[in-house]
């Protein structure tokens, strides 16, 4: 009997929210029979990830919009179930771009062999993966932090913020974590360790997160946004001499911010005055680096000296509320869906 | 008989424009004698800069906020009237920090002697001086133009905007300018030979300003930003990959703008998309590179092969309503009163 694939088609662009109503599930039958060096893989582990939104805006993102009535783009994790190379055979562990269907069939070189005996295999789409060489090099490359700095982190409590607020700690930085919630602040302070931690669902003006920060520091030296919006309205203006910001997420901006952008303050003129520098940052840029980047944070991961949270849902029908979720703040650190 | 001294003194803070006002014109005699090393000048041209604009708002600017009711501060050139220095003696031409005065007396060490052989002495305030060294570095090290990009500069008939828009073509640059009405366009155009200059008077909305921008090039590589508010709006989201913003100034908000921030659409997701960098500059920042400056610049200059264009008013007691009129951009190049 041939296998049954499922496949989350994306049909319908969003206007502000995404959920199921924007997609269609597909069911057919698999054809599981592999040419040369083709490799059919069953997957287990979907990256449910901010980026995706930014591909489903109209226009003026960093690449072209994502498709209408094709299978939604994700990366993932699975297991080889057929194999036409020497590379890889039937069971091994593989990182993969499959998307939001059951069974995928891709190129050897499309795949990346996992070794679960090293770590984890779902780090490869969190700590040892996208999400960690943009936090890595995000912060260690545009923010270059000096001991003794002090960096703020919005959604801190994210896959990205995690890392980076930790990465940032290790780098001799007074580390302050801004997450949304009070379960998400303990989990900055109890299990990242962070100088402090400020939950800007409780502060009801950029003002008063202003303050609230003012509360710790004089000054931030580098700023790792992945959330933009108020919360940056909040930060810049406290930015000290020479201060980098690192712009890597503008998460408040993807339920329909990026076609119709939002106005705030503006604040050119702290650049200015504070020979500051803005940069934005994408994992991609960072691909021909990332051996560098494992080489250190690896062996943290397998030696238990960092945090990496994972939210893990059950269920291949939970993938367009998942990806909904993200903007809910639901996940602490990184959100993967089982499958 | 002693000299008689008239100074304008910096009493009242403005909340919109600057203008007569928030001076007090003041008459005393001048005691020109000199202790060791001491040096009494005689101001003849005083230096008109935007940034004097900056240091009258009340917080949050790069210096601690002009005192009040002392003489305005300002770039000099004059000349000696008396020395007790042997660096300098009578008639000798000095760049100097003396403000909107007459005559003032200084130590040696603060003041530069100009060579009127060389250059035109006002160049010491204006392309051999403080905009010259912002021009210079802000462009080529932050703005970093290669041959063949696009560089869009704001306040492009300006002191800095002439000097850079000239710099980016000399780099090989596809340079357009953005200027307030048609004869500093025809400036650019005929003067300056940019390969296109917009009138943003002649457009009523960002989107206007965006389009006349897109007649000419695909996406702006360096944006070299003068001004600031709905200029800037305009041009951020044309910013192609990896481009680089320069943010030497803001002078759409220095009347009143830097204490009560406007606002404007928020872009930082552009930053994003396209992986580009802002940055602020300051000259001060590069006064220990003025000689590399100079030794590029000043050989144009002596050639003729740069457009220094000035604006001199002639007049004392038009100190107030020179600075004034910087923003209703009368002025073509460098602004100076000589008295």
């Amino acid at each position: 009997m041939p296998l049954q694939n499922e496949q989350w088609i994306y049909h319908l662009r969003p206007e502000g929210r995404v959920g199921p109503e924007h997609y269609l599930l597909r069911r057919e039958p698999f054809d599981a029979a592999v040419s040369a060096n083709e490799v059919a893989v069953e997957v287990r582990y979907v990256s449910v990830d901010p980026y995706m939104r930014i591909q489903q805006a109209v226009r003026n993102t960093y690449d072209v919009p994502h498709p209408l009535d094709i299978v939604q783009r994700a990366g993932t994790v699975g297991q080889v179930i057929f194999s036409a190379s020497a590379k890889l055979t039937r069971g091994d562990w593989v990182l993969g771009y499959g998307g939001w269907q059951r069974y995928y069939k891709t190129h050897v070189d499309e795949l990346q062999k996992l070794d679960p005996q090293t770590a984890p295999v779902t780090t490869a789409l969190g700590v040892l993966g996208m999400p960690g060489r943009t936090a890595w090099f995000g912060l260690m490359d545009a923010g270059r932090p000096k001991p003794g700095e002090t960096l703020v982190v919005s959604g801190a409590a994210g896959a990205v913020g995690s890392l980076v607020a930790q990465f940032g700690r290790r780098a001799g930085c007074r580390v302050i974590g801004i997450a949304g919630g009070e379960r998400k602040c303990e989990f900055l302070l109890q299990r990242l360790k962070l100088h402090a931690a400020i939950d800007y669902r409780s502060k009801s003006t950029p003002e008063l997160l202003a303050a609230a920060i003012q509360q710790h520091v004089e000054g931030v030296d580098v700023y790792f946004d992945n959330v933009g919006g108020w919360i940056t309205d909040a930060v810049i203006p406290l930015i000290a001499r020479r201060a980098r910001i690192v712009i890597c997420g503008a998460i408040s901006q993807y339920d329909g911010g990026l076609d119709r952008p939002d106005v705030g303050p503006r604040f050119l003129q702290h650049m200015l005055f504070q020979r500051a520098t803005i940069q934005g940052i994408l994992a991609r840029d960072y691909l021909h680096r990332v051996d560098e980047m494992k080489a250190i944070v690896a062996p943290w991961v397998r030696n238990g000296e960092i945090v990496f949270e994972e939210t893990v849902l059950d269920g291949f029908e939970r993938l367009p509320a998942a990806l909904n979720s993200l903007f809910s703040g639901e996940n602490l650190g990184k959100l993967l869906v089982r499958i």
